[in-house]
């Protein structure tokens, strides 16, 4: 018989949903974890907003303050769904508390934020893990094991991009409920923590730490209503953001993201040239991996366009049968049953605060080097 | 408060899953309905099986005979998941107790055996449906849509693949347990009632009714072991079927299925040609609808990939944000939610059992064409 | 120094173009051949057009009565680019005064009319070639040589449509100069002819004869106003026609073709299905075969999108550098290379007379099956 | 009648086949131009090769010093297409000579040795071209009057790559022939001059001029054993390039070229995101250009692939029919027929030298860039 695994849930926005649904649905398909999760209680500062939440997803309770879902005996683990700038002062109380963490990505607004959030984990010795959950895509996934095997040999480029076009729109405000990405002082920043944060987690994760950047943002439209005062302010987010780098295995890195990409709504796309072979991949077709082997007979040498659907492909046993999509919501499946099966053997669940803080650095980084026009180094020590 | 609706799964197959998924997820994300789907028993034949999946699903409760959970009054509804020989037993009984029905597709083996369904269910008076769930692909759905607002004018084509591989190694035995749809008494059929009946599900729904049929079957492996005699018998099913036919409105159709396909794991592909537009869809990337408007600017006009994921398309308010994809499974959340709402308003859920078995008198001509090499009318009389 | 090979080219459409088009490239790009053609005559019924054409291409002579050229003894070889009903007469002529013959496709309207061309080639002992330009598609080609390598095993299927769409309006007149494809007195048929015919001369060439089929065809528009007569007379071509079969080697074949088809221009596609692999190809996506091999490793393996482009590839060696493509007029340069190569080493140039009649008698089976809504033998005697 | 034009071509490699073929081709498919090419020298300093090019060409004489080319009376205009570092050398002399110029892109290894071609031809007033034939792809073509038209609204983003991969062997040496693109000497730079120049040539004619640029160079395999001298030598070339950059007109571009990039042959790509719509296009699949355009309904709103060959597409009346496919060499037909036409009405043809040193100004600023570590402004100042 399995154990329980409590969780407060904190926020319950859109990483709210879609974390409830990964403890939910954990127990179906991945029936063999020692620990189950369960939906002990939902915390927002809306008291209706947060029974309301409770109700549909069967949350056992609800609380209006986070502190005192941490106070609480009967949890076991947070899982912080917040807006960014809160991601530091809750992570660290419930750390002191003795919880395990889940944490949305980006850990926090800076590496000056972030710091703190690691010592405080690694000195409580709690679980702990961060939303990168692209990694847990199976053909990202997949795409790993392939590198991880030296198929693709030395790698010469690694090139990244996440587009989307949701804020052309100059009459967007900015903050507050759904637009506080938009919101500097509660985001930290624009595409960059939010979109970059995840292609340079899977880039580091896939090819190694990277060593400098040199960066270039742009902020199209400067003003915009702010939802919480009411006032037009200037936005201090950046709408758009790309840097070029070298990673430490000597490869090159090409990196962008913009919300100002008409035609796009969330193209993260990343390929990666190797000697032998490359690799390409793009969420919105998210069930297909294309390969390319150069060692294929040249007359029929093509990149294939693998549809992983497959039981043989990663985490693909637990759902259907080949040729049958899976989607979006699977990857935080995947992460809830990846940190059970952690909790399970008293390892760390990767990326963990740690990994974050890493992304976090290039972030900075990149931030800067755009802010100053000038390379700048990372000061990552990434950890395979 | 929702009320419950208490649902008794027999068979707990590959499909026994996929539905228990759909009753499972509608809470969560279709939270507006007034029935919510209780899990009340599940029913196979080896207890073991059947308390392992009640374990694994939360089922409340397991039985071994179905006539058991027939006769239970705590159950609302029956689902019947078994192997097509005994869709008709199951659901005559069960109409004849009052309950509702949902039953996997094909409805029967063949007309003559679903036709007392059909009159079963109707004299009884009960909810049926029959989870021909393609219909509920988002992107199959918006072609519904968009064909009956007129867009596409005078249709001239209809054209459907269905198209698989995993047969093709001779050695692969035939009956019981997964491979009960290579034993043509347990299935009926091959590909035409297993893969066929979803084309033409979907095809009279989008295009209306078929009238008459010429067809071509094949089975290329003559002789397997099968799993209930551990002898080598004669293949009776149908490995690949081709047939092309009238529809009512005049259009002509071209349908095809096989399992001996390689490279194809389920792709179901359609598309329609009509006089102003067309449209192309295909499993293998289900978020994706292809659209061509002659009237678009010549310069300008091309195919469009449209990506299923926004807001306004069908069903998509209920999960993620744009550019996110949904998978297989969804569909059968969606023909939960579709039928706890027409529960509700006392109307029927399409596809019916009449629905139904007007599909199954498609396949019944397919084969007797394809058996007298002759053209055949189907007695179709759709209903839109 | 090469020998001249002198032209008479009969006809100056679309065809006279390509044709032309290829003799002039020839020598450029397979400098070693033996032969090169000369562009001697062109002959047109009306002597405007015919000047006008002789000047733009550059022959040397123009004629006004095909019989001439024929007469004349500077002419090695006669072009046929005529509308269908004059092949015969015009090739049987030529091929009595010792003239070699390339001749548009199809070979003739009918079997019937198509036999005594084959009779008086062979009787005359004269190079002969059908313009099945299609074969020479390097993709294709390459296609054809990884099936006789035996790399797809068994095979189970072979798909093939022809699609387009530009006769939909009901306006659009029948007969006489550039739409003399809509007048069944001139091209015998409609798609059939046209279109499947190519589709059906690749497949026999690339997976052996055709035995039998069963075919539906429909005129969607039924009268149209005649250039010729300039009344509204009854459309006698097949608008669309679809058929499956029976090829000699047990496979199963489903071609289809329709100018009716919204959204395709030129849409020939092929797939053949083999037991250990599969081939696709697109003739809107020329430069591209897509090949799946399922002897891949399970993880890699995926449809393979080969760009035809390298030196190694069928033909290309001749052309430009790796990754540039080539377009649909190089099919005619590669039948001029083919054949003069064949002049010289004294061999047949494939698809002969003897080639293109087979494809014939398939197209006249097709229309039969049509016409009486029954299978028919073809009588095929495919020599590979 | 048309008038001659009469041409010495400077060069056989590869420029030399394709220039060669643009003059040959120009008449059959443009026969309204006043003028029409003739192929009166071609030089190079081997004569037998020389010879043998005249002879498969048809070029009625052959030199082997490009010196009396230009002293010939009977050559209207000199086509350039030896390495790089005698661009200038030779088309000052012809300039000084009268002579009309068309010369094989990168204008010259540097601006400084560009500036003096630029002031030659304009004190000369003669006709003068740059080979940037990428401009002449019908799609890219169509996507200059698109964004001329205003279809896309304010443009926010343009990125353009061209990834090959055919250096990745390090047993590959460096100088000579065909190989002179790997020594710096001879080109002045690597995939800077070689690829990148016609990306930037492209987007500024698209998208105005590139105000300032940060670059990272990568040289992969550092010596190479030299043709030249038979030594291994230090590689001076970049291997592969990456810059981002700010437009005249406030967009954002990122570039990137590479020799390393395994599985890629040619892939040139670009994509422009505008306000209201966007385009993409791929040199692998020239003839499609991809189209969005939010203003579409949104039920159907979706990347749109226009298939580029229908009538009233830039350049393609002069062709097939819809459907058929054209390729890489055309483009270098159209480049003739624009010359021609443009010596005709007495204006110049762009890109024009002048033009061609700005997208020079640009590879300078872009490997001082990568050079220095730092933004450099590029100095242009593009004339739309």
């Amino acid at each position: 018989m399995s154990k329980e695994l409590r969780i407060g849930l904190i926020g319950y926005g859109f990483m709210g949903r879609t974390h409830s649904n990964g403890y939910k649905r954990v127990g179906d398909f991945f029936p063999d974890l020692a620990y189950r999760p369960v939906l002990q209680t939902i915390c927002g500062r809306t008291e209706e907003n947060a029974k309301a939440f409770a109700d549909q997803w069967g949350y056992a309770s609800y609380e209006t303050d986070w502190r005192k879902v941490i106070a609480r005996d009967d949890i076991d683990a947070v899982d912080i769904c917040t807006p960014n700038d809160s991601h530091a002062e809750i992570a660290i109380a419930a750390a002191e508390a003795g919880k395990m963490i889940l944490c949305e990505k980006p850990l926090a607004r800076t590496t000056e934020e972030g710091q703190p959030m690691v010592d405080a984990v690694e000195k409580a010795g709690v679980a702990n893990t961060v939303w990168y959950n692209y990694r847990r895509v199976p053909a990202v996934t997949l795409a790993k094991a392939l590198i991880d095997e030296g198929r693709l040999g030395r790698i010469f480029h690694y090139r990244a991009n996440f587009l989307q076009d949701w804020t052309i729109n100059a009459d967007l405000p900015q903050g507050g409920a759904a637009l506080w990405r938009l919101d500097v002082k509660a985001a930290g920043s624009g595409v960059t923590g939010d979109l970059l944060a995840h292609c340079i987690d899977t880039a580091m994760w896939l090819n190694g730490g990277i060593a400098d950047v040199s960066a270039m943002t742009e902020t199209f439209v400067k003003q915009r209503m702010h939802n919480l005062t009411g006032k037009v302010e200037e936005v201090g987010i950046d709408d758009a953001c790309a840097f070029h780098c070298h990673f430490d295995n000597g490869s090159l890195g090409l990196f962008e993201s913009t919300r100002y990409a008409r035609g796009h709504k969330a193209l993260y796309t990343l390929e990666i040239n190797g000697e032998h072979a490359s690799i390409r991949w793009d969420l919105h077709d998210l069930n297909r991996l294309e390969y390319f082997d150069h060692r294929d007979d040249s007359v029929v040498r093509g990149w294939r366009s693998v549809h992983i659907t497959d039981g043989d492909m990663p985490y693909m046993d637990k759902w259907w049968v080949p040729g049958l999509c899976i989607g979006y919501e699977h990857t935080f499946v995947h992460q809830v049953a990846d940190f059970l099966a952690a909790v399970e053997k008293g390892e760390p669940c990767r990326p963990t605060f740690r990994d974050a803080l890493e992304t976090g650095k290039v972030c900075d980084a990149v931030l800067a080097s755009a802010r100053e026009r000038a390379w700048k180094d990372t000061g990552v020590d990434w950890q395979a």
